[in-house]
């Protein structure tokens, strides 16, 4: 008598042939943990004819939703296509038909989560999601479980892998972004198009998931400041570590002011800061509770196994509370939690330091003027460096106490009217300090 | 109607006042999650008429188990004294009396789980721990349930924070090991009697208990070996460091030749390696697992909220379970993981690599005379660098290629006699890098 689960895949690409190599090759373990076996008995696919690993067997595809949606031996079906369209209408059509889900797609979360959520619990079915964020790393049921008691105070990511490979690159060879970029591009770190990483939009997504969980409250993309980044330059990347900081694109999620900060941009970060030595292709999450204080979950955010691992362990919980008739936790990440209200703050409020870049005419008087700008929007400054003296136009480098950006964005203003400055080169937040 | 859940404590040191400062600072947070009250009805301690602070009220205050034991509102307890002894008998008094278990007790679990394991599950009752590795970092539930698919082939941690602030400040001020420990210990980083933290027992404690739930095997605190950071020099660290690496205190739990090797030593790991940078009393637990790849786990690993964060997710987890009738998964990591033989290796079956600290008289021939002894035993060398030229004895400095420790053994044996040979000065492996 077998009496395992019956199961089926939406998508077998990078990450569903992930799922069947680790069903395959980890059988036994995953039988063993279980009491029962998995049985997957349907994959769906756009291309039935494409030539697959030896793992994925011929005779399971299917191209017909129905197929999955109308078998009601199959209890859970993973889906792992990414994207909006077709991933929402499918996930609600299996919900309809009783079907637990597990997903990876960080953007149908992002934009329809709480409808997801709704429809899964109106039909009593779960929802789990721990593959959608930081690939491999488990940090949705941390979070949402281990951190239950935690007011969560702020949550920082490199949950990027692409931009944090080439801030990496950029940094310890010297070399632009255009040229690391096309050379990631070659070694298949970065996509053809590479806007939704580049440009922050797929950390945006990422963001809004773990604001949700963390902080209880509904946080829509389309309110996260979104900054990629593109005008990084090398020059930024070495005044940054002489001034004792790397630059990451950071993912950044805190409690201020009775307000949620959500945004995604470049950030200095100290040198020392736990987030700062991540390098490459590796992702990280910091999180502060206010009873845990500091963690830090690290490891591979993206990737065929990594994130197959984390879509795993969703499909084996399911399978587990199926078995033994489990109702989900009221702690776990997918029932209640996604119910609030959006209160973001607005980027202008946001209070932290700022790495200011300028180019100015090298004349006596200079960073008088700049200093007058400066204190007429009440910004007051912890350094400034000049650099490339002799030359035309000159570096000014300023690193500001605290401060609204809204007052950072007024002096930026009148800074840019001085008949002495050449050029505003670059604005960067500075991060990871307490306040 | 209330209908909250009614718990007891056992001690109010440390840990139990942690547990109450969270009850009550994030009172709101915590019942809004669970959607019921947690009560507190009972303390247990050894000194009634101890001053304490306001958030623990004195009526509920005992020092009498059987006002614990006997009632039967109180579902479930949280055994936060530490020590074998009289925990364990509580423990098994407390299972037959059908209360679930929450501990925070690394050393009753490492000689007892086992026994406390199956006591609790033929009582119908859950026994959880989350809190008595690593402090505040969620490590066994992650461990058990998020890789639940992996096959987890290594694991190292830093996981007392003592000597890894010994080591952190021996390291960044070129002091010595007694010297750093009396100040440790008049800022309350280390203990009147340190020898639990610094001759590595603590961490094997812990091992012993990740090890469990890493590899599914019965791991003895006995059975690991066990080796602590009192023979470590500040010219060691300062060697190590000119040959790229870091000296950290690791708990380490490896499979290799269908076998488990759990060890507790001083170890160099290389500088770039996530683990060279966890620094004073942070604690983190890296983990490589057959689909996820490396991981890191990072924060806390002592101290009051961070130990009672971990405390209470397994007490939130505990009432929520018993709240909606929810049966204990089989992926929990305290059902089964512990049932199996130990089988871990001795330590002489090692392979790692070491680095081999000699004091020797400076003449000619000195040099291939102990690489022949290296030799005879079939031990590989990676480097040799002279130290101290001039002076008498000098020191010279090996490194391995990845050799059984048996083969070191016995090198070192035969390099005792030479008479060119004045001392072994130090022998400490070499950890972190890819077989």
């Amino acid at each position: 008598m077998d009496s395992g689960i019956s199961i089926a895949l939406l998508g077998c690409g990078v990450v569903g042939s992930g799922v069947m190599k680790i069903l395959k090759d980890n059988q036994n373990l995953i039988e063993g943990k279980l009491g029962f076996p998995l049985h997957v008995k349907r994959i769906m696919v756009r291309n039935l004819s494409k030539a697959r690993p030896n793992y994925i067997p011929a005779d399971i595809l299917t191209d017909d939703l129905s197929t999955i949606e109308d078998d009601d031996d199959i209890k859970i079906v993973c889906e792992l296509m990414g994207g909006v369209s077709p991933a929402r209408d499918y996930i609600l059509r299996l919900i309809r038909a009783g079907k637990h889900i597990v997903t990876a797609n960080k953007e149908v979360l992002a934009k329809h989560g709480p409808e997801l959520l709704r429809e899964a619990a109106g039909n009593g079915v779960s929802l789990r999601f721990e593959g959608s964020v930081a690939g491999g790393i488990p940090i949705i049921k941390p979070l949402a479980e281990c951190l239950a008691a935690n007011r969560i105070t702020q949550l920082m990511g490199i949950i990027n892998g692409t931009t944090n490979y080439i801030l990496t690159k950029m940094s310890s060879e010297g070399r632009e972004f255009a040229e690391v970029l096309s050379e990631a591009q070659e070694m298949g770190y970065a996509e053809r198009d590479p806007s939704a990483d580049v440009d922050g939009q797929d950390a945006a997504y990422k963001l809004a998931i773990l604001t949700s969980i963390a902080f209880g409250i509904e946080a829509r993309p389309e309110d996260i400041y979104t900054e990629g980044i593109r005008g990084i330059t090398s020059l930024d990347l070495s005044y940054a570590r002489e001034l004792g900081f790397a630059v990451k694109l950071l993912a950044i999620a805190k409690e201020y002011e009775g307000k949620v900060q959500a945004r995604v941009h470049p950030a200095l970060i100290p040198l020392n800061h736990p987030l700062a030595s991540v390098a490459g292709v590796y992702n990280a999450v910091f999180v502060q509770g206010n009873a845990v204080g500091q963690l830090m979950f690290y490891g591979r955010g993206a990737g065929s196994l990594p994130t197959a691992s984390a879509v795993m362990a969703d499909l084996m919980e399911a399978a587990d509370s199926i078995a033994r008739a489990r109702p989900v936790s009221a702690l776990a990440p997918m029932v209640k939690r996604w119910n609030g209200t959006s209160c973001l703050s607005r980027i202008d409020e946001v209070v932290t330091r700022y790495y200011i870049h300028l180019l100015v005419i090298d004349r006596p008087g200079v960073l008088a003027a700049i200093a007058r700008s400066f204190g007429n929007a009440e910004v007051s400054l912890e350094s400034v460096i000049q650099k490339g003296r002799g030359k035309e136009p000159v570096g000014l480098v300023f690193v500001t106490h605290r401060v609204r950006e809204r007052n950072v964005q007024q002096a930026l203003e009148e800074i840019r009217q001085l008949p002495v400055v050449v050029k505003v080169a670059n604005v960067i937040r500075v991060e990871g300090e307490e306040a």
